[in-house]
């Protein structure tokens, strides 16, 4: 069995993944609830230390993204400002007690106008252009908040943030609209009838939001029809808003499948290209490429 | 002193209040955190007495709008369907123990096509006209679920909800907003600015809301800046979306000072002329009108 020779950290708000690393090749995987929203900045290294130490050696590298580089995180790692190469990552050591970890945190990105910053996300398209040589378009991350970013010539030129998913899981668990989503089950097509209804009207959304509970309430809807709905909702404003990105542009949806799939649709019956890269993997990645770049080793 | 010859009561989701009245004159008022939301079927009674038992005479007629009378509530009133001439309204007895209450539920307003519901705004639509006889317009309710109704010859035409209330209290008090709206303070500029910039380019909500924090977190915008551009921006797209209701028309604001000032100048600002009621009075002159149409006294 190939032995650990360094550690791939994904390290954000509310969770924690690590993965042992053989070269470009992943030997196990965990993960924590030990997200950065949940630590003071002396619990870093215990919590780290709680799910690798078994994979530690003499003196292992660890290169960790995400939320871990935010003034509350571990160790701040400053923002590039676009437009931001890459491939030419500050990394930042973090202060450790244990001397088997060698922890280097990658900074994020930010974008003076209009105000946006990330932290993970940056590292994810580093990742798809390491594996993607050459490649310009347009990177679109859906998750929690949503990312669209113009790369070109290995740098990232401008992105925007949305915040669809924050909004869906607020709504769907804690707003009123929750009575009416409580069930399971998914239908495509009310999905697709939101989408749209919301990219040709996207002036509505406010108005179409309380809709999904009052038609439950009077006409029965079922919560299978109200979820996709929502969802419908919300990423047809954020595609709305974000067409200047992906209007006449190759699109690369970078995220878990389940929902790129639903960005990927909605792109092609817009006539956009889309094509779907795993986010997880992407992380890795981006990881190891800049481990590559710097001479990392243990 | 005069005597309680009946009580007028407003029973939300999350409050109970109640009027201790003397015809149309509100002798004294309670308010408890005995919302429908938090009560079995069988706790209505019990709530009330604990909020108004001294109040009470031989027989005291009680009258009740709101979420107690949804379906989950004391008891089911059956929503009317628009268009619905305010000054008809039936009535619904709920099952009492205590033989010196005799408590009446008035129904909601259902419209089929868009779908929507409302429980208590009914009756300040009904208060509202009943002190302004014979007044055409639109009157809009802002809340948690703010509502706008066209009124015509003392009828409920059409209306329609929005979630802005809501949608306000979940980003800023849950979402990662939170971190830049916590500190207090209000600036009228970043508010106006705001809610033009979301009249003027809606379909950018989604694009707007993400740059609140990052704005806080790259140039230092205080929460005092932060807190209304978020008001702003949802009321500017509950404002772009309720456009075929108030453009051309004469509008009431009926709800909380703070709250409908914000309403009344956006709406100047759109040379609507909007004159502003409070919105308590107006339940209690809701009820009162019914209560005197149906002859009810002690």
């Amino acid at each position: 069995m190939s032995k650990t020779d360094w550690i791939a950290v994904d390290w954000g708000t509310s969770h924690l993944r690590a993965y042992a690393m053989s070269g470009g090749s992943v030997l196990d995987e965990r993960m924590s609830e030990d997200g950065m929203g949940s630590l003071e900045r002396d619990q870093f290294e215990g919590a780290l230390l709680a799910l690798v130490s078994d994979w530690l050696g003499t003196r292992t590298p660890v290169l960790a993204c995400g939320m871990v580089g935010a003034r509350q995180g571990w160790v701040e790692a400053p923002y590039a400002s676009v437009p931001t190469a890459v491939d030419q990552v500050k990394m930042v050591n973090a202060p450790t007690l244990d001397p088997r970890l060698d922890v280097r945190v990658l900074p994020g990105v930010k974008q003076a106008n209009p105000a946006d910053v990330m932290r993970g996300e940056e590292t994810q398209i580093a990742g798809f252009l390491a594996l993607n040589k050459g490649w310009d378009g347009v990177i679109c991350l859906p998750g929690t908040h949503s990312k669209w970013a113009l790369v070109s010539a290995d740098e990232i030129v401008s992105f925007q943030t949305f915040m669809t998913g924050e909004l869906f899981a607020l709504l769907s668990e804690q707003s009123v609209l929750r009575h009416s989503l409580a069930a399971g089950g998914w239908d495509d097509t009310a999905f697709a009838e939101a989408l749209s209804d919301a990219m040709a009207r996207p002036e509505k959304l406010a108005a179409k939001l309380f809709s999904i509970r009052a038609d439950n309430l009077i006409n029965g809807t079922a919560a299978e029809v109200s979820r996709p709905r929502l969802s419908g909702l919300l990423i047809g404003a954020e595609l709305a808003a974000a067409r200047p990105y992906w209007l006449g542009q190759q699109v690369a949806v970078v995220g878990a499948p389940e929902l790129a799939r639903l960005y990927v649709k909605a792109l092609a019956e817009q006539g956009v290209p889309a094509t779907h890269v795993h986010g997880d993997r992407m992380t890795i990645a981006g990881l190891n490429a800049a481990r590559l770049r710097e001479g990392i080793s243990a």
